[in-house]
Parts: structure tokens; C-alpha cells; sequence
């Protein structure tokens, strides 16, 4: 039981959580909370470190989550847990788990370029998007913020551990992207993102938060495209900009398969 | 010129800032930020209270800005603006303005209800994509943190000028959605919001980031709609979910002209 806040454990932690670059040196990642656990669980995603407090060890459900898992927490106290999470109201458990490195496509079918988003927030949420709408994977350009940044896990719910998430700069982009059409969204883009066929091989560019795409993307992109609106606004949340788009390809992309059944069959009500 | 912490100016909107009920006893707001003074000249909103740095105001651009608005900032030290600022860094212009209170539409077209939207992130940027998707009016149900809060504010981008809003307890909303379907985002929704049509007059609600929506938003519903989701995703952030659905409102609202239209075409070729 660890109850010193001098520990080597717990300064790692803390060192893991705080900075980047350590993460990166190390390869692994800082996970809290309940929900987290389920993820690694379902995942069966082996921990390197693994710590609860007495409380959250004493409830059953608990108890039978780490059973399926086979993996014993290092007993915490509470007060110390709070100082190795990143949360103000911490769950009472924390994992340390190696980053993923999941293959990338040999063929992607819906890609998700990011230029320098750097709200954690919106990273994350644009990485629970990406999942959720079937993004095969994700490269995050120059001057994004970290995937494994503890807001930026936080927020993406479990999406890190499920995409193919790759950092990359310009140079090596081109290789990402081949065998895709290249889509930019960007307010002076001509062509609505409606009109845009989502239904063969795509990448799709995110712009940061404060100054869009940068010439870099403009110069990869084959097509600028643009969401309509409203009311004399400018733009949406960056996050919200690339999840629109991502689930009108899912749209479209389900829809195909619609279409052209319903197509044959009016062909057939037309012409009989 | 204001070079006192205890000046009684700055001491108001600091309350203002922290307190959601002086701000509605006030019935007004705080801005900050040179984007925010453009959206008040623009929609020629007056300030009840206007102040600005030396720096900010030796701008040219700055001067020209609000050459046109009429309004003269009173000056402030930097640091004590600093003291009345929301934001890290803040841009040196503060402006103190009246809560809208824009008429609610008489036969409205497309709505949005938001129920326990705690967080003021997300509540900004469903805002901004209301203003962005022509939303006609939004109501805030019991629960949801406030439309005037600082960061909401922020994140809205100028949505909570353009934007009817009415803070409403459930039993007020029958009478503000009436004449709309009511359909409400959740997990369980048999219906896939693709496959609804929102040509028709609509309101959307969507439930908070912890517990989805309660069951008074149950009961007023029409029809439990999804989002259909990729890779065991659970659900999606609350303001990308709302977004996704609104645009999809605005998709098939442009484009039912067009299908029509194509429609009439396809019928003559199919025919003649």
C-alpha cells in the first residue's frame, strides 16, 4: 500500500500525467475512473500500473470487474489517489497502460486529418466522433495536442484505444493519405460537404481552433468544401465542424446501399 | 480612469461574471474580447458599461471599431482588467451589455430543448450550432447552466445575441414547442434520425452529458431517435450530437427543394 506522497509510483504518475514528452519516452498513458477499467477490460488491455483506494475496492461490482480482468490494484490512499489524478473528483482508480499502435490501413476507406487543434477538448471529441462514425484512422498533423494528453483521453471515451492514431508532419502525410480523395473544410470552400460523394475513399482536414487549415493542408487538399449556415455565422466548433461532416459520410455511405435498392425498384414500378 | 481594485465599477462586474442570479437581476451580461465588441457594433447592441486598456485603445482597427458604434470605453488599467476578465488572457476590451430578450416565434419551424446541459462548453457551442443551423428558438430546461455565463457566452460566438432563448420548468414547454414534432435524442431510440422528416416543424431535445434525458423529456416526446454508431462506440459528446442532428434539419430542408425539383425532371425524362 502505497502512503507516502514522496513514493517513485506515485511521482510517476504524476510525471506521466503532466508531461508529454515523458509519455512518449515511456509509451504509456494514464487512464482514470470506472469507465475507463470497463474499457481496459473489454479491451483486455494488460496495465504496466494499476491503482485503486480501499473504498472503490470494497464495492462488488467493482470486485467482479477486476476479477473478469485478473489484474490486482495496488491499494491507495484516497488522498494520495487524488494527487496522482487529473480530475478534481477523482473515481478512485487509475491504470497505467501502454499506448496502442494499431496497424494502420493498408486500404482507408474515411480518414481524419487534424491541423494544430490544441483545445484537449476538442481533440478528444473529434476521436470519439472519429470512432463513432468509423474513421479508419486518424493522423494528427503539426501543433495538435497530445492523444494521450489526460483531458484529451478523457474526453475521446475509449476512442483512443480503438483508432489507429498516428502523429505525423507534412512530409510523411502524402504516403497517409494515398488512395484518398482529400477534403478541406474551410469557410470559403466552394462546394457544400453535402455535395461532396462520401461514398469512395476520403480524407477529411480539420483546421485548429484560432486560424483554420494551414497552407500545408490547402496545398494537400483536392477539394475545399464549406457547411452552409445560417444567422451570419461564421463557424462551428471545430469538433463539431469535422463530426457533421464524418456522419454525412456515414449517411451517405449507408444510404448508398439504400438508394440503389430503392433505385431498382422504382426502375422496375417506372417502367413495367 | 479606473486604478482602484476596490473600484465599485469593477467590484459589479466581477459579481457579474461569478453570479448567474445578479446577472438576471441585472439583466445583463459581460463580453470580452475584440470579436465580441465587432458582434455588439454589428447587431448595434449599447452597452450598459464599456471599458477598455491604453494598448487596446492606441489600435487603430480598435478606434475605427468603435468609431462606428459611438460608444467611448472608459479606461482601464491593464492589470485591474485582468481582474475583471473571465478568460487567462484576456484582450484588453470589456464590455457590460443587456440580455436579449428576442420575441419567440410565432409558428415556429425547427427548435431546439436542451435538459440538464451542465457543461458551459458545451452549452456555447449547441448555441453557436443552433444560431449556425437556423434554429428559430432554444429553451434551457431545468438544470442546464446559464446562457449568459462567461464561458457559455464564449464559446457561443455571438449565438446568444441572434438566438431567442427562454429558460423554461417543464411545464412551460408544452406551450413554447406546440405545432412541432418532438423528437428526443437517446441511446435506446428505435428510429435512426436520418430517417426523420425534418422538413416538418420539429423540436430537438437533447439530455445532458451525465444521464441523458430525464423522464419529463421522455414523456414529452414524440419519437426516441439515434444516431447509429460505429466500433461499440456508447454515444457521442452532447453538443456533436445536436450539431450532427440539427445539420442534418438544414440537409434535408435545402435539399427537399432539390429533390423535388429533380423529381419533376426525372418524372418528365422517365415519361417522355
Amino acid at each position: 500500500m502505497i502512503t507516502s506522497a514522496s513514493n517513485d509510483k506515485l511521482k510517476y504518475v504524476r510525471r506521466l500525467q503532466a508531461e508529454r514528452r515523458f509519455r512518449q519516452r515511456e509509451g504509456v498513458f494514464v487512464v482514470e475512473g470506472t469507465r475507463w477499467v470497463k474499457e481496459l477490460v473489454a479491451a483486455a488491455v494488460a496495465p504496466t500500473m494499476f491503482f485503486a483506494t480501499a473504498d472503490w475496492l470494497a464495492n462488488p461490482a467493482h470486485q467482479r470487474l477486476i476479477g473478469q480482468w485478473g489484474h490486482r490494484p495496488l491499494e491507495v490512499e484516497t488522498a494520495l489517489l487524488h494527487q496522482m489524478a487529473e480530475t478534481d473528483t477523482p473515481a478512485g482508480v487509475l491504470a497505467v497502460v501502454p499506448q496502442p499502435n494499431l496497424a494502420w490501413p493498408a486500404q482507408p476507406s474515411l480518414l481524419l486529418l487534424l491541423d494544430a487543434i490544441r483545445d484537449p477538448g476538442n481533440l478528444g471529441t473529434l476521436l470519439r466522433s472519429a470512432a463513432a462514425s468509423g474513421v479508419d484512422g486518424v493522423i494528427l498533423g503539426v501543433g495538435c495536442v497530445d492523444a494521450f494528453n489526460p483531458k484529451v483521453v478523457r474526453s475521446s471515451m475509449g476512442a483512443v484505444l480503438r483508432l489507429p492514431i498516428r502523429t505525423a508532419v507534412w512530409e510523411e502525410i502524402p504516403e497517409l493519405v494515398a488512395g484518398t480523395a482529400v477534403y478541406l473544410a474551410a469557410g470559403e470552400g466552394q462546394v457544400a460537404y453535402t455535395a461532396v460523394d462520401w461514398r469512395t475513399p476520403a480524407t477529411l482536414i480539420i483546421g485548429g481552433e484560432a486560424d483554420g487549415a494551414g497552407s500545408e493542408a490547402r496545398q494537400l487538399a483536392n477539394q475545399l468544401i464549406h457547411i452552409p449556415m445560417h444567422n451570419a455565422m461564421e463557424s462551428l466548433n471545430a469538433a463539431v465542424a469535422g463530426s457533421v461532416i464524418l456522419f454525412e459520410a456515414v449517411r451517405q455511405r449507408s444510404e448508398g446501399a439504400g438508394e440503389r435498392r430503392s433505385g431498382e425498384k422504382k426502375g422496375l414500378r417506372d417502367c413495367d
